[in-house]
C-alpha cells in the first residue's frame, strides 16, 4: 500500500451510509437511509425500447469518444440555462466521477475547498482525498449561509472552490434562494474561486422550480448533474458543464480515468432525453408521487413528534431533515431504530468535524405514504424507548 | 488550473492514437490504426437478449455495489486461473479504470515503476498522471526481457510495480514465454514490487492458448482483464483480480471515483461469460475470423514489402507490429500513408523517451482479408514515393 493511500485512509474510510445499507438491506426493515429512486418509478420499458432503437445501430457497442456521445452533450447543452455548447460539456460516469475529475484538475495537495455543513459525503470524499483543506459554511432552511463565506473570505481565506448543493439539498433538503445565488456568484468573481453547483435534484421539485441556477450568475460556477435520479442509477450518466478549458482538461484526465463511456447507454440516455412528450410526462408523473410521499412522511414526522422535532419540508429531491430539539442523539436513536426495524441516517453521518448529533436525515422516495407512516411510528417508539432509559 | 495539473500536462497530452482516430475517422481512409473490435463481430442480439431479461426485474436499473455486481464477479473469478474468491475481484469501468485505481492505491508521487518498451499508452498516461518515475525494459519476439528487468534490479533499481500486457502486446505483438513468466514472478517475490499482468488480449488466441499467466506462479500479480475485446467495448466492463486487502483498497477509491458501476451492464455481462457453450461458439467464431484477418496482414505485408521489413506474425490479440530494416521513418511514412488514404500508429506513439521511428503497428480486426491487402497496397506505394523523394 502506497504511503499517500495510508495517509488518507482515514479520509477515505467507507462512507457510513453505504456501510449502514447492508444493514437495511434486511427485508424486514424500513428503510428511510437510501437515496434511491424508487424502481417501480424507473421507467424500465421506455429504457428497453430505446435499447432496442440504438442496438440497431452497428456503432451501437463501440468505443465512445472520451467527453462522451455527441449527440447526448448536445441535448444536455440544450437542457441547460443560458446559451451552452455540446463542447462545454463532459459525460462522466455518474455525477461523482465529474466531481472526481474536477478535483483532480482543479485542486493542489492542501488546496482549500469549502463545503456546506451537513455536508455531502461523496463530495467530502473526493476532496480528502485529494488532500484537501476542507473548511465549511452552515446551512440553513435558504440554503448556504453566504454571509457566512463572505466572512471567511473577508477573514483572509482564499478557497480555489466552494461546493453546494443548491437544490434541495443532500441532507438537508433545503434550496438556496435567488438572492443568495447572486450572492455567492459575486464573491466567486470577486475573489476568483470556482463554484461547483452539485445539483442531480434540480427537476425533482415538487411545489415548483426552484430559481435559476448560480451558473446564470457568473462563469466561475461549474455545474453538475445526472441523469440518475430523474432517469435511472444503473444508467450512470451524469455530466459536468463548464468553461471549455475546464471541460478540456477533465477530457484529458477522464481518458485515463477510464478511457471513455459507453456508447450504448449514452445513446439510451440521449434518446430518453430529446424525447420531450415523454420525459415531461414522466417528471409529471414522478414528481406527483415523489411529492406526495414527501408529504405524507412530513404530516407523519409532525404528528408523532410534534414539537420535538423541526422537520425541513422538502419542497423537492429526495429527503427531509428533521432536527430534535429535545436532546436526543440521533446515532443512539438509530440503534434503537434497528431494533424496531426502521432506519435512517444520523446526522453524524454528514458532519466535517463532529456535530449534527440532533439531525437525521430521512428518504421518502423508496416508500409509499402508508409505509412511510408506519415507519415514523416505529421510529417514535424507538424514540420513547430512548427518552425512558436516559 | 491546479498547479500539480499544470506540471502534469506534458504527461497528460491527449494520446497521439486517439489524436489520430479523428483524420482515421474519415470514410475513405482503410485505417490500421485503430485498436477496435469489428462491430459486425460484436454480438448485438445476444447483448439485446440479455438486456431484455434483465430488465424484466425490477433492480435492474438501481445502483450496485462499488466493487460490482456480485454475480458477475463470481463469474470472472471463476473464469480465473486456480482458486479465486469474489471477493478478490474487483470490476471496474473497463480495465483502464483498473489501471487508474490501481496507481492510486499503490504509487506515491516519484515512486518507479517499470513499462515495457515500446509501452501501452494507456499504461503511461496513468503512470505519469501519477508523477511516476518511469523506467523501461525492452521487448522481444519472446515478451519482456526479463534479464535486463533483473539487471535493473541488480543495479539498485526498486520499482513499486512492473506493468506488461503478458499476452499479444499492444502494440508489439509478442507473447512472453512460459520461462520468462516464471523468471518474472520470481523476481517479484523476491524484491518485494508488484506485477501489473494486463490481458485483455489473452482469449483472443489463434493458434494456441498463451502460457499459464504470470499470477499461476505469484501472489505478488494482479491480473486485469476486460470484456471490451471479447464481448463488446460499450460494455464497460474490466475488472482485477488480486489479494483481498488490494481489492478492498481499490474499492474505496473507487467509491469516491465514480460510486459504482451499472447494475444492468454488469447482469447483461454476468449472462453473457456464464452461458457457457453460447461462449466458446462465440469466442471460437470471432477467432476464426481474426485469425484469418491476422494472416491475411501478414502475408500482404511480407509480399509488398520483403525483406525491407521484419513483421511479427500475430498469434493473437489484434495488431501485427511492422519494423522497417530500410530506414524509413514511419513517422514520415504516416503523413504519405495518410495522402494516400491508408493510417497505422508509428512506433513514436509508443516510445517512452523517443525511440520506435521504424516501427509501426498494424491493427487487423477491423477490416476483411480483402481491405487489408488493398490496405498494405497503399502502404506501400506511400512507402516508395519516401524512398524516391529522400
Amino acid at each position: 500500500m502506497s504511503l499517500t493511500l495510508a495517509r488518507r485512509m482515514g479520509a477515505l474510510r467507507s462512507s457510513a451510509i453505504r456501510d449502514l445499507l447492508t444493514v437495511t438491506a434486511r427485508p424486514d426493515v424500513l428503510s428511510l437511509a437510501g437515496g434511491l429512486p424508487d424502481p417501480e418509478l424507473v421507467p424500465h420499458e421506455r429504457i428497453r425500447q430505446e435499447v432496442d432503437r440504438v442496438l440497431g445501430s452497428p456503432d451501437a457497442l463501440q468505443y465512445t469518444e472520451t467527453a462522451g456521445w455527441f449527440g447526448l452533450r448536445e441535448v444536455v447543452a440544450a437542457r441547460e440555462t443560458g446559451q451552452v455548447a455540446p463542447d462545454e460539456v463532459v459525460i462522466t460516469h455518474g455525477s461523482q466521477q465529474a466531481l472526481s475529475l474536477l478535483a483532480q484538475v482543479l485542486l493542489d495537495p492542501g488546496a482549500s475547498v469549502v463545503v456546506e455543513e451537513p455536508a455531502y459525503p461523496g463530495a467530502l470524499q473526493v476532496f480528502r482525498a485529494a488532500e484537501s483543506r476542507v473548511l465549511t459554511v452552515p446551512l440553513d432552511v435558504d440554503g448556504m449561509r453566504t454571509d457566512r463565506l463572505e466572512a471567511l473570505l473577508d477573514s483572509g481565506e482564499r478557497p480555489v472552490l466552494v461546493h453546494t448543493v443548491s437544490n434541495f439539498h443532500n441532507p438537508r433538503g433545503a434550496t438556496m434562494t435567488a438572492a443568495r445565488r447572486a450572492h455567492l456568484a459575486g464573491l466567486a468573481e470577486r475573489f476568483g474561486f470556482w463554484v461547483l453547483e452539485d445539483d442531480p435534484y434540480g427537476e425533482l421539485y415538487y411545489d415548483g422550480p426552484p430559481p435559476e441556477p448560480v451558473a446564470t450568475h457568473s462563469d466561475r460556477v461549474i455545474r453538475l448533474s445526472s441523469a440518475s435520479k430523474i432517469l435511472a442509477p444503473a444508467l450512470r450518466v451524469g455530466w459536468l458543464r463548464g468553461p471549455r478549458e475546464v471541460c478540456a482538461a477533465v477530457e484529458l484526465v477522464k481518458q485515463g480515468a477510464d478511457l471513455c463511456g459507453s456508447s450504448l447507454i449514452h445513446q439510451v440516455a440521449t434518446g430518453l432525453l430529446t424525447d420531450g412528450p415523454w420525459l415531461d410526462a414522466h417528471l409529471t408523473a414522478i414528481r406527483a408521487q415523489y411529492g406526495a410521499r414527501a408529504t405524507a412522511l412530513h404530516s407523519a414526522l409532525v404528528g408523532e413528534f410534534g414539537d420535538a422535532v423541526e422537520v425541513t419540508a422538502a419542497a423537492g429531491g429526495m429527503f427531509g431533515w428533521v432536527e430534535f430539539r429535545d436532546g436526543t442523539d440521533t446515532d443512539a436513536l438509530l440503534r434503537a431504530a434497528v431494533e424496531r426495524r426502521v432506519a435512517f441516517v444520523p446526522g453524524s453521518a454528514f458532519a466535517v468535524d463532529g456535530g449534527h448529533r440532533h439531525g437525521a436525515r430521512v428518504c421518502f422516495t423508496t416508500n409509499t405514504a402508508a409505509t412511510l407512516e408506519v415507519a415514523v411510528e416505529r421510529l417514535a417508539e424507538a424514540h420513547r424507548t430512548l427518552v425512558v432509559t436516559t
